[in-house]
Parts: C-alpha cells; sequence; structure tokens
C-alpha cells in the first residue's frame, strides 16, 4: 500500500490524504491482484488491509506510477471540477490563476492547454523563478508572471490582445485576487479554493455590480460527499487516462516510508516544490 | 411632468432617474389623462412633453402620491429583485442588510415583512440613531443594529435563535460586508448593490470554500435592460398595488421645483435621511 501526502502548513502534522492499493478482488477475478484507486473519502491510508465495496474501488492501469496515482484523486481533480463546474469553457478561451505553481495550478495549466483554453498563470517571485516559468511553460502554460507585475501597465498590455479571463481561480487571498477579479470578463467566475496568503479575498463593488462577475469558493472534499460514484469514477477515469498517456504530469518528489524524517523536513520547510509522496514499500 | 432625484454622492451633479406622466391616451381612450409610470429607461425627465409606445408606459391609481410614484422603478423595485432573484425565500427565512435605512433598505424591510421573512437591519451610528431604529421597526424590521455591534459578542447571541442568512444585501462594502458574510448560512447568497464605504468588498476564504457561499452583485439598470416589458409591468404593478394600499412607504422630503436650491442642499448636505424628490408642478 502507498500514500501520498501534501506539504504541511503550520504545524508538524501530516495529512494523508488518498491511497492507491493493490486489491483481491475475491468476487470477479477470484483473488487476482490490481492496482486501484479508492472512490471515496478517507477510506484509510495508515493500514495494510481493508474490505471494499466493489463500487468503491476503480481500477487503473498498473502503467501509471504509484505517486501519480496517489495524488491524482486530489489535485488533478480539484483542477478537473473547476474548469468544468462554474462556466462553460470552449477552445480560445482564457483562464486566470495564481498560485500556479501548486500541484493544483500545474493540472490547470495541462487540462486547460489539451483543451486549447489559454492560461495566464500568477506566481510568487522566489529564488527559482526562471525555473518555475521554464517548468510551466513547459506544462502548456501561455502566459507566467509574478503578482507584483499583474498589477503593471504592462501586464494589461501583454493581455489586451486575449479575451478577457471567464474564469479565475484563485489559492492564495489579498491582492492577487483582487487584481484577478479585476481583469475578469462580464459575467466571469472567481473561484477560491485555498488561502495561501491569509488574507481575505476582496474584490471592487464595481466589479459586482457593473460587470456582473461572481464568486463562489471550491472544496472537493465536499464535491466528493455530493458527488456519485459514478461521477466521481467517469472523472477519475479520464484523468488516469491523461497521465498514462503522459499528457497529464505531477511534479513530483518521493520517499520510501524507511526516509519519513527526510520527507516531512522537505514538505515541512518547503525545500522543493514538488509535492511530497511516501511510498510505503 | 414630475421628477425624482437621488441624492448626488461626489458632485452637485443632480441625477434625474425616472418620471411619472399624465398622458394623453390616444388610440384608446381618445385623448383621456391618465397617470402612468415608463416601463423603459431614461424615457426623459426634463421634458414636458413625450412620445411613447403605448406597451411603454403603464397606467397606475391616481391615488398614489406623485413622490412614491416617481421613485417606485427605482429603490423599491432593487429591493424587490434582490429579494426574488438570488435565492429561495420563505416565511421564516432571515435576510441581512447593511445601510438599512437607505431607501432599498427601507424596502427591503417592508417587502420581507410582508412575507414574513424576518431582516437584520445594520445602521451607522450617528445623531439618530433613536429616531432610525424606531423608524425601521414601524416599517417591520426585526432587529435594528450599529456595524461594530455586529462584531461583537452580544450580536451572536441576540442572531442564535434565529435561522441564519439566506440572503445578504450590501450597500456599503468593506468591513460590515465581511461581518454579513461570516453569519451567512451554508450556501447563502451576498448580493452587493452599493459602495457607500467606498471600500472593496472581502470574504474570507473559509466561508467561501466550507460554508459555499456567492457573492454576486445586483445593478438594477442592468436587469431593466435585460427584462421583458411584461416583467416590468408585472413587478411595478404589485408594487403599485402595495403603495395604494399603505403597505409600502418611502421616507420622502419633498421640494417644489422653485425651490430647487433648497432641495439640492438638502440633497447634497445630507441635512434629511429621506429621499429628497422635486415637484416640477
Amino acid at each position: 500500500m502507498y500514500c501520498g501526502f501534501t506539504q504541511p502548513r503550520d504545524s508538524l502534522c501530516v495529512w494523508t490524504f488518498r491511497a492507491t492499493h493493490n486489491i483481491q478482488d475475491v468476487v470477479t477475478d477470484c483473488l487476482s491482484l490490481f492496482f486501484s484507486l479508492s472512490l471515496s473519502i478517507d477510506v484509510g491510508t495508515w493500514r495494510s488491509k481493508a474490505l471494499a465495496d466493489s463500487t468503491e474501488v476503480m481500477k487503473i492501469s498498473e502503467s501509471i506510477k504509484t505517486e501519480d496515482a496517489a495524488t491524482l484523486s486530489v489535485n488533478p481533480s480539484t483542477a478537473y471540477r473547476m474548469l468544468a463546474d462554474f462556466t462553460t469553457l470552449s477552445e480560445g478561451d482564457v483562464v486566470i490563476q495564481n498560485g500556479a505553481n501548486s500541484a493544483v495550478g500545474q493540472a490547470v495549466i495541462q487540462l486547460a492547454a489539451l483543451r486549447g483554453i489559454t492560461t495566464i498563470n500568477i506566481i510568487r517571485d522566489d529564488g527559482d523563478y526562471d525555473e518555475t516559468v521554464q517548468h510551466l511553460k513547459n506544462l502548456g502554460a501561455t502566459i507566467v508572471c509574478t503578482a507584483d507585475y499583474m498589477g503593471s501597465a504592462k501586464f494589461k498590455e501583454l493581455i489586451s490582445d486575449l479575451p478577457a479571463p471567464k474564469l479565475a481561480l484563485n489559492c492564495v487571498g489579498g491582492q492577487t485576487s483582487l487584481e484577478m477579479a479585476k481583469v475578469l470578463a462580464n459575467k466571469g467566475v472567481h473561484v477560491t479554493y485555498g488561502g495561501m496568503s491569509k488574507r481575505a479575498v476582496s474584490v471592487s463593488t464595481s466589479a459586482l455590480i457593473f460587470r456582473d462577475i461572481t464568486l463562489k469558493g471550491f472544496w472537493l472534499t465536499q464535491w466528493t460527499k455530493d458527488s456519485t460514484v459514478e461521477e466521481r469514477a467517469a472523472m477519475l477515469s479520464e484523468l488516469a487516462d491523461l497521465v498514462e498517456a503522459g499528457k497529464l504530469r505531477t511534479w513530483i518528489q518521493t520517499y520510501k516510508f524507511a526516509n519519513f524524517d527526510d520527507a516531512l523536513h522537505a514538505a515541512v520547510n518547503r525545500t522543493t516544490k514538488r509535492k511530497v509522496v511516501l511510498l510505503m514499500e
């Protein structure tokens, strides 16, 4: 059994999320083993055995790497739903997002690019800026810039040839969420799924009244609770196919369980921009 | 011809809005006169004659006072639409609003009370606080308090016996709009129709993500453009009936056209909380 855990923010707690399993399918395959994803929430990551209804797990290709499978139902799923559930996006439409180098942000870039959707990606200007820009461009990002640049006249010029974004994805809050709301198209939707700056989400009165933009929030856990097994399976199947085809990648750093301390150190102290995954093998 | 004008905010400009007319209906009544409301935008207030299609005006009872008719298609209409278009409200539901002593706020209180909807009304603590509270209570307000009080533990206790509000109406922005978002029910809707504090609308990340609240804006002018003549006539007819029955009142101060300077002074310097209406008779 394997597990992925995300970067803890403020404490040393470890957030376990989803697990992939090798499952004995006693009903249909008579003790044959298959590689699977759990379709329900928190089925239990820190365990070596679990009893699950056959509708609660989904068989996936063993050619998908464990670490990709372990994170598939978290970040790429969040990206998938936010691109699907808030507005209708077609080829040529524009999406703007902050925290674009997050695992969700990287999935947004790739899923959007596959559909011909332009992405404007806002990141922090840290020591690895050039590397991050190059990485996001390689994934299919159209524009990558810093939050400071977004407030400038040059930024307005840069995006002036593009259609105004129909969708803004916010995992930061504060000033960059306000700036994204400013450039949204009339009737655009602004979706918050995180608050890394720990600042409230702000939007101008005029954007709400005169441009009819909408602010919403997204929480994958709630979506998972509200959705049917069929809906979850359809989404994960599509994402797994993209991973297998090499069209959806996640920036991951793996550690063996024996190196738990190193993994925790990397995650807590953010010595890596990659998603830290612990392989319990 | 008569006109109502609203309080200018930052300049001495006079905002003319809607007009009531005595109209010669040459088609159906052969030069009979009737008292009417315009159903379209800006048909022209500062004029004594206008040619209108019969579908663009609506006959209303002459027992409605001119000043009520002149403001009917602005503030009460805004209140009507905000109560109707953003969520489903039933008897016993709760609506919270700031700027509750505005003309829109007063209409919200009355329209809500007529349907058994509880209102929590936030106002500024100015010199006429007691008078304002009494006036709003007389109109049917359930709770009236100041913006400062809203942030207190006592406020939370005060509203703890009520269902959480399904709808928040914001014409102020800044801190009070944030506080209103905090007390909204899960899946509640927060509608901005003004920004009197000139501060951005803020909302916590957690309210968006974990309580699935939505922020929207409302602009009556846009609604009027988007709606059909039939929709506008149905709403105004219902509002006019309520006014005629004494169930919907507006706090108005009228001036004759000869006292234009006094009217302008009252409106610009806010020497009155009432809506200033100029009677061009």
